[in-house]
């Protein structure tokens, strides 16, 4: 079949691989569809991390399946299907308790919690920028679509990875309705925290970027545009909620975080947000950081460190919580949002390219090229 | 009156001060008969804070009412009250939330939120290791007693902060039953967090630390000891939990620790939590820490911040909370508990002293002399 | 000063009675300027409750600050202000929880929880119809209004009760985003509950009645209207769910209910509840059930007690939350959406009169006269 | 194999019956070492449901896995495990959020939710008083044991029902720490359910029955004993609470409840709790209530209705939560309570039988004959 390997720091190609086929009686085999580039795709095609060349990418995925195990039960080849980004089994402590994201069974070390597909460190799961993919315990992970699945593609293709991924911060930030809530970057991930807050009664929601493009897709919503680029976000969060500072706040941006003038400074946006949100405040965190990165050109997060200000996290009583999306604890809920016409995520999509275009798309949109917000693939 | 009174670093005396009295209609004047030191007062005593001389000391109060403003309605003279550390407005957001420790009204610089007697930073508010106490908004502050409130004294007076500190620190912590859970630091509130786990139902609570006499204390009650001076500490809760880690932290040491070799190091309790608590694991940070700390021997300690293992933190997608415990949010529970014979706090106590013995105290409570962890004053 | 008065079954009249004033130094008098005749106002005014004549009724208050107490400190003269339909005194067990309607001190009788203005049974307080209302406790109490007080003053004036009461049953029933909700009943309670489950995300709202004034202002906020006078209201839901049934249910009617036909039977929402909803699902009830009615045709009733489905009921495995609102706990963020443009629930206003008409509003909004949804007086 | 087989009212006999056997690749064989008698067996037992005779009864149950069909991963030959009485599938909605008591897949019946072993209306699933059961979606039901399975075999086997059912009705009260609770029914599972309430940290725990074998079982865990043949009950809660009646409340009884004098009255213990719990407490019930009830002597009842004091829940804005047990959702967390030694449900057994001896023991425990409160079977 035809896949996007992986084959070294900006280098993506389009080959022949071998097929995805079942291997284990509870697989799904699922024929891709729909596949969209996410930011993190982008860390591994940067060359940041330690993936292998060979790797097929692709973790948001999204199309019909082809064939099952003799152990599935639920589902049926035709079915359309939305695929969550991270792979669990369904019976082991976490996934159990909805933590899905932290699987102990899909990943092959023990000392490991959490798989995904085509994703450095995660696994040895192929990605879905292919034209099939394997999903390990189908009947768990596959997410069926309603009769607008067609319809509605380019929405339900965003239930994989960064609607629920936006959402799970906002709820990492334990958002209330009523709440003002700050949520810094606004890439696809930031920008549907954004969108995620306004469906749940957010009074006030304000997107800290410099991105000209990604503040215009935030307006779209409603939401506050505040360009970092033009002075201190915190001021203007003080200014925009009569110094009060936001209720709560979202971290969408992870460990590369850039200053306006470029240099690269991983604790910028957690300290902004520690200083933009009220006394007894939440932070959730999606943005990705790791707990080593050799090539960074700082000392303290070459081992994975931030120099934090743990003094005034404390003094004002904030929590923070962290880590990736656990995607089925959201995506049927957001599902029905969709299908009942009360969410459109897919309105921040600026392209959509067959599959043989992919390494282009890579290229315009690492290089953050103006008007290149996401890009969906279709293979 | 005669109260003990901060003189500079190091330097407590007994004296006489101008009357405490009601200055307010919704003011109660309590007649002190049990107040404690605490451990946050030896920051404060060892000049640590930027504690003005004059303060009256003493946040951990216990006594009678004496008199009661004009508005007061629920308490009467010869009440027996219990006085939580912070004070409290009770109609303010964070008030009406239940985060007391919070209040946007009692401490004068708007800025601020929180007060409390007799602490650094916390308000113009004297402190209770005096012969009376004035309590702003009394019919909200102050916590009635039940007719076994002499009998049980030095149980009571642990409701006043270190009981509820460290219950607080396992609801950060958000532990549930059957959890196991690791306390740092056992002084009399990681002592009360990890007696507070047990009472909630956790099905192993380890306790870290290198004091015997504090070691033992844990021991008393069920909890395992766990000597840092003898190993590694994460390698102990790992053969403890069969390689699990714990399934919630609680921090109750602050930006004073110390490794075994006595060297300060304000990062290393949270890191070696991030390290000693499970995949998805949450932890409660009650240990102090300073927005600045202008004294501190390392430069990012200064400002305030730590070099905090946030790549771990976040691939391990836990959950951290701190801040001052919100008292009322959990004294008329514990109580009750003392009162039904269900919960036993004073077992801490090493010493009882009349108020003029309290420089005493003080000194060897600072010093961590052998058997003096929890010093009890009698005005 | 001016006020409404009841004077007995159906008969309410304008007249002067003694000027409210300061009686207590926590006390603050407010000057009104809007307030509504709700629902619950008729229960008293068709005389099935057992209110003496002689009471000033009116409990959706709004208006200004014309004199504090001496123990004021929050709140000046002028000030705008929202009053809630609970007295709360902001120290109990259950306030300091957020349960202001079953305040323990408000209330003269010992063995009641909970206190209101002008409310047949929650003590001697008089209501807001009048130019005056003195408001105990009033620190606590009284929500100040923002800069567009006045201009919007017909949103905030439904703080006072309907739209916490509305949210309120919301949160009874355990709403969450996603889900699909159904609201049995649509006067302007019903209405309310039905605009707090859109604000908050539900996917779905359907909403049972059968006047087609108040089925049409449902459907101009997005609200399927059921109308339950042209076909069983389960079938119908069950149309509209592709047979799942409704995940939470919202009961805004309480036991005057009547079926099409005009008979009273306080147990159909109930049970119809029980139907509507699906296994696992919750029901909030908002709508007054009384202990005793003697006047009530069936003889169950008299005894408050309903013939409730609870065999079906347990085999679902569904929870039913109760009771009055407590205002206070939704009454900041409701305060926040309107003013940040995200709530209008003045949509639901169907006539503004001057308090001397109050008589001929209550004689239609009882009649529910085609096109009378909610009456606001201006005294 | 040889099994225990219902043949009409009061009627079970032990005979040989086909062997049970894997029949699809996620079921797990299980040998049976220990199963109890439930007294929800007792229902099937008396002829009050509509069991068709020849079912093998038996849902808590324990053993040793004998094989795993193929797609099983978790599970080898050999393991220990202890076996939830609800059959779920772990990737339906309702399993997916933990409520397995309501999977949707198990039962043949797609308009039901739920399905158990060798019980009434919950699928054709044979029981496990026998020697071999089938367990369907092994690797997601079944809960290993540790190194102590064997010696601890007593307590691991009320993991399968009561011990989770007891403590979910104190999850469906909300009991908190510090509350006092007052549990009506002092059967096995009411006994297990004032434990867990007692592990949890409630401050006071009453329990209500009139049979003095068990109210000394209770007193032997510390619960206050309160005897409904020696005065009414609520008096008795009263006195034990100052007059402030419990904080929460627990129904242990169900359908067939009797007044102390031997009549049925279904609505009896419902009512007693809305009147023995405090304004805006909580009531839990996992006492059974039938949808229908043809052969009950009250014309209610027959319909699965009963005389429920509405008015006055109402007025206390109380809520109730139902159903049964979603055993998976406590039963890791209460095993590790059992291993660390800090629970040991068998306290209440009674009696341990072989196999062969089981209508012995259904003709003893159904008679309540003195001393028997729970028996275990060895086959």
């Amino acid at each position: 079949m035809k896949a996007l390997v992986y084959d070294g720091p900006r280098e993506v190609v389009v080959k022949d691989v071998p097929d995805a086929k079942i291997e284990h009686p509870t697989d799904a085999l699922v024929k891709i569809t729909t596949t969209n580039i996410c930011g993190s795709d982008l860390h591994m095609y940067e060359g940041r991390t330690d993936l292998d060349p060979g790797m097929v990418l692709g973790h948001e995925n999204l199309g019909i399946v082809a064939e099952v195990g003799s152990a599935v039960v639920k589902l049926s080849p035709g079915d359309r299907v939305c695929v969550p980004f991270n792979i669990g089994c369904g019976f082991c402590r976490n996934c159990e308790e909805g933590l899905t994201a932290f699987c102990l069974t899909a990943h092959p070390d023990p000392k490991m919690a959490g798989a995904a597909y085509g994703f450095a460190g995660m696994g040895p799961f192929w990605g879905g920028q292919a034209e099939y993919l394997r999903v390990p315990f189908g009947d768990f992970n596959l997410l069926r679509l309603p009769e607008d699945a067609q319809e509605k593609e380019a929405d339900y293709v965003m239930l994989s990875d960064i609607f629920p991924t936006g959402w799970h911060c906002t709820r990492l930030a334990d958002m209330q309705p009523g709440d003002s809530v700050v949520v810094y970057g606004a890439g696809p991930v930031g920008l549907m925290a954004a969108y995620s807050a306004m469906i749940q009664g957010a009074s006030k929601v304000m997107i800290v970027d410099r991105h000209p493009d990604r503040l215009r897709l935030a307006e779209q919503i409603g939401v506050i545009p505040i360009d970092d680029s033009k002075g201190d976000p915190v001021e203007q969060i003080l200014e925009q909620t009569r110094g009060r500072r936001a209720d709560k706040g979202c971290e969408c941006v992870g460990y590369q975080a850039h200053d306006p003038q470029g240099h690269e400074n991983s604790a910028m946006t957690m300290n902004r947000l520690v200083d933009s949100v009220r006394f007894t405040g939440h932070i959730g965190v999606v943005g990705i950081f790791l707990p080593q990165d050799p090539n960074a050109p700082d000392k303290l997060e070459q081992k994975g460190r931030i120099a934090f200000d743990m003094g005034k996290f404390w003094f004002k009583g904030q929590k923070v919580g962290t880590g990736q999306a656990n995607v089925k604890h959201y995506n049927r809920q957001l599902r029905d949002l969709i299908h009942e016409g009360r969410a459109k995520p897919s309105w921040i999509v600026s392209h959509e390219l067959p599959l043989d275009e992919a390494p282009s798309g890579y290229q315009h949109f690492d290089a953050r090229d103006d008007g290149w917000t996401k890009v969906v693939l279709h293979p």
